[in-house]
This record gives C-alpha cells, structure tokens and sequence, in this order.
C-alpha cells in the first residue's frame, strides 16, 4: 500500500488572487494535486488577525478566492478546499500550542517580526497577529502534513511549526508529523505593473485572474517600463522592465521575446507594441480563466458546497489528529 | 419570567482543595447555587499553562477536585460542574478575542504582571500563560456569565474581560454580556498553619478538605502560635495567631473561643490545650466532609458523569453564544 504524502497550503482570504498568485503557488497546486494529498485552506481566521474590524471583506473574498482556485484548475475532488475557522479542531490544537512556546521565542520569529514591521501596527500589535505562527503550526499538525509550499522569506515559520511539533512530542508522546518546505526551485516571480517585485492587492499594482478584458488592456498599457526609453528610436533596457519580464513567463513563443528584446535593446520598437503584445498574450492566457471564473460565478450554491464537503473532509481528518493529541496529553477524560 | 442571572466560577485542577479553598469561595458556592445559574468550571486548560509537562497532574487532580465540591455540598443537580478543554467553544471564541486585545494591553494587566513575577518564569514565560487573561475572558463571555465570585486581586481579571467584550459588541454586534465581580465583603481568609496569610499547596501550610483523621491532628498540633509564648504561664497574642484565627473561623461556641483568648492573653494556657480544642472543632467541622468525600471516592464512575453530564450541559449554552458570536462576525458561511 503506497501512502501518499500529504501538503498543506492556502491562503488569507482579503482579496482576489492575482498573476504573482497564479505563477507564485496556483499553477503548482494544479501539479500537486495529481501527486500528493493536497489540503487548500482558505485562512480566514488569520485573515482577521489583522481585519477584525472587517469581517464583510473576509465574507466576501471566500467565495471569490475559491473561485479563483476553480478557475485555475485546481479540481475539488482532487484538493480538499476547506474554510479554516469551520475547523473548531484548530484552535484547541492551538490552545495546547501555546503553553509549548514561549514569549521571547515567538518575538524571535524573523517572518513575524518583518510583517510587523511592514503592517506599521505601531504599539498597537493584536495579539491574535502576534501569536499566528502558532496557529499556523496548528493548521499544518493538524493534517499531519508531510510537505508545505512556502516562499525562502517564509521558511521560518515551518522551522517554528517543527519546533513546536518536536515539543510535543517529547512532553507528550510522537503523535505529530514534522513538515517539510517546498521551495520552488525556479522561485518564478512575476513584479507589479509599476516595476516593484511583488505584485500586491496594497501596493495597487496587480493584474487579478477575474480581471475583464478591458481592465486588464488598460493594465497592461499602462504598466511601467523603462523609464529612460523616452523616443521609439532611443535604446531601451530589458532588465527589470516588467513588460519583458511578463512576455518571459508568460508568451508562448520564446523566439518571438527573443526579437522583440534584441529591437528594443538596439532601439526603434516603441512601449506601446511591445505592450500590445503582452496584452494579447495575456488576454489569451486569462480568457479561459476569466470565462470559468465568470460562468462558476453564477452558481454560488456550487461555490459554498465545494467549500462546506471539503470542510466537512478537512474536519474528519483534523478530528482524528486531536483525538491522538489529547491522548497523547491524557486529557481524553470521558474516552476508556 | 424571572431569568436567574449566570455566575462563573471555578478552580485550576492542580491539586486537592483546602480549607482556604472552603472559606475563600467553597461555602459561598454552596449559597449561591440556591440563587443563581452557577456553572463551575474545572480549568484544566488553564492549568496545562504553567503545567504543560505534567498533564498527568492535571488528570489525576480533575476527580480530586470533583470530589471536594460534592462533599461540601456543592450539588450536580444545581450547579453546572465541567471541563474546560471539553468544551471546543471556548478555544474558538479565545481565537476571536486575540484578535481584539493588544500586545501592549495584555503586558500591562496588572494580574498577570504579579502572577509572572510569583511564578519565576524568567525570560521563558509560555505564550499561554501570557495570554491567558484572554482565554479566561472567553470562558466568561461564553456562558454570558453576569457574576464572577473573586478576590481583590482578580478585578483586573474581570475589567480586561469586559474591555473584549464592549470591544467586540462594537465592533461586531452586541451579543456579549459584561460580567461583574462578586467581591466577597468580608473578605474571610485563613492562613496557612504556618502562619502565612495564605494557605497554599505550594507553600506546604495547607489542611485538605481530604486529609484523614490522623494528618488532620498531626497538621493542627504542628500549627504555628506566638513564637514568644514559650512557658504555659507567659502571657501569649492571640492577634496573628493562626491557631486563635482558625477557632474564630470554625469553631461554633463563640463564647468559649473569647474564654480562650482571654486566658492565652492572661498566661496560664498552653499551646498545646488550644490546639487539642482546635482539633476537636476542625474534625468535627471535617468529618462529615471527609467521610462524604471517602464515600464518593468509591465510585469513579459516578464522578466522571457528574463531569460528563455537566460538560454536556456547559457545552450546549457555550454553542449557543458561539452560534450568536459566528453570525455577529459574519462567519457563519455554511448557515442560511
């Protein structure tokens, strides 16, 4: 009997998902599934760390996160796509998390301490933010997750989660899975349209899977390029210029960037056909996606019960992970 | 229809109750569930905080402590007695109030400050325990419990716990309830048989509500008096001394008490006369409470579905306000 391995991955459900999403971690789900016992949680719980004042935006990014995974690809009966806070198995594991780390070493945490920094939360950290590599230890023990696809910036947090699981099983006794991190080996990165290397909701700079067709030229015309490539006869630089890094990932024939890049190195190709390409190529790549996107859409019954049968999946599995832990603590008091 | 209000109360399981335990909210538990809807909570969560190596502890001390309330009288079919980490609700609702409390809020709660200090964590404080203010507000907030029997020391306890709820009826909608401290107004305490103002496991001062016949007597005959009452014929102080406080306490003849004091006051009786009457007074006053306890002790079962039946009972109220908590939050995806 060959086992297969089981992943944990997801995302915090506080916008649509986009391109850097897409090249970043969706189109490797749509791989991992065929291969692997794939968990895709939707974190709404940690997406109210730092929203609390905004469950509306939470409610209402759910459905279009699970859209966006449709969409793509990523198929329901292949992938378990579930919604973290329906998961009460969770937050106790959670509770039981706490006791096994301290203050100074959760304050330790590089990953906590540079999204602290970026937040700008001031004195005004909510401890629910403050605490989330622990809860997220407890999404991924909880599966008894073998790997998690995480970004190099995120690599502390799978080190924290081992931590803790080792913890446990030391004071308890080896119930808890270690988990590995899967970082992609070709860390494929697409920038924002403004040039900046992450594409962002915040940053305001993101092209979304759902974009209409029109919203997505108009992205494209306006996108940065660069900027000392003022007259269409005047050489033009192709690193860093997100036009060609774009076409790079995403235009099928490689041969063709290859001579638009040498024209535009040598001067005498202007921004705006460089760009009517890329729009072209991606309103060829994003049409389908957008048509699924848009005909899923209309059924949002579809929608809740692809997420209600992998919740009630997800909570079959996590149940059976919290009855081996409170075992493992001696606190399943009415078990014989 | 008169509604009879809520009272939580409770007790860390971490070891049997004592006569400290009796006079300090014991008694009082016993009136009140004449009165009130009293749920007694068995904080077994709370005390994996500081004690998470030693779960076992922690199990053992669960029945112990059922044991002291019923044979004191405190009744299943009155009061709500349960488990703490059997109820997943309260986890729950912790999660959401993280969110609502600051870093800076918590480090400034004045109980925690001093309980950290007593417990010598050192630099290695557990984040349980460190956010436990916030776990404690749940338990509250969950049974919409409007009384909380504690001492002086606790208000901080009570002020944090309706800071999160104001904070989530604002910025949620008001579903929670404030709670308010029952402060008890004459404050009565007994101290340690060593003369310290409390009785404490820790501090090894302490009379068990459990404690035979033979370590009762060994306990009184061993009590601390006044260091300088050295031959029966000095005048001794009655004023400090634990054996003169606990006769005050327990002892119903009022008028021999005051007889006593005036003699030890005069000079001309021993220490050892006072205490054979302290004696006398706590194994009548304890008899009938051991003698229950040995009795209840026989049948496991019996306590384990008194737990069971009360943490039934608890857990259908705690779903009630979480149902209320996941819909003010708009997180309640999967109902209509």
């Amino acid at each position: 009997m060959s086992i297969k391995k089981i992943i944990l991955t997801g995302d915090r459900p506080t916008g649509q998902l986009h391109l850097g999403h897409y090249i970043g971690s969706l189109q490797n789900r749509v791989k991992l599934q065929e291969q692997y016992k794939q968990f895709i949680l939707v974190a709404d719980l940690q997406a109210l760390t730092d929203n609390a004042n905004n469950p509306e935006k939470i409610r209402q990014n759910l459905t279009e996160v699970v859209l966006d995974y449709l969409a793509v690809g990523i198929d329901p009966k292949k992938s378990t796509i579930f919604v973290q806070s329906q998961i009460p198995e969770i937050a106790e594991l959670t509770m039981y998390f706490l006791n096994l780390v301290t203050v100074s070493r959760l304050q330790r945490n590089p990953t906590v301490k540079e999204e602290i920094k970026q937040k700008d939360f001031g004195a005004s950290i909510p401890v629910g933010f403050f605490v989330y590599p622990i809860s997220q230890a407890a999404d991924i023990a909880i599966f008894k997750a073998n790997l998690v696809p995480v970004g190099e910036d995120q690599l502390p947090m799978i080190e924290q989660t081992n931590e803790i699981v080792r913890k446990f099983n030391t004071v308890y006794s080896p119930v808890l899975v270690e988990a590995e991190a899967l970082v992609p080996k070709f860390g494929a990165r697409v920038p924002g349209t403004d040039g900046k290397a992450k594409m962002g909701k915040s940053l305001g700079n993101a092209i979304y899977l759902g974009d209409s067709s029109e919203v997505l030229q108009k992205k494209v015309m306006g996108m940065f390029t660069d900027p000392n490539h003022l007259r269409v006869e005047d050489p033009g630089k192709v690193e860093g210029n997100p036009v060609f890094t774009y076409l790079d990932v995403f235009d099928p024939d490689k041969t063709k960037v290859e001579e638009l890049k040498a024209h535009y190195k040598k001067g005498g190709l202007g921004d705006v056909v460089v760009k009517r390409r890329l729009n072209d190529v991606l309103q060829n790549f994003l049409g389908p996606i957008r048509q699924r996107r848009e005909e899923l859409a209309k059924d949002k019954e579809y929608i809740l019960k692809v997420l209600k049968d992998g919740t009630e999946i997800a909570r079959e599995v996590a149940g059976k992970t919290l009855s081996d832990v409170k075992r493992a603590m001696k606190i399943d008091y009415f078990k014989n």
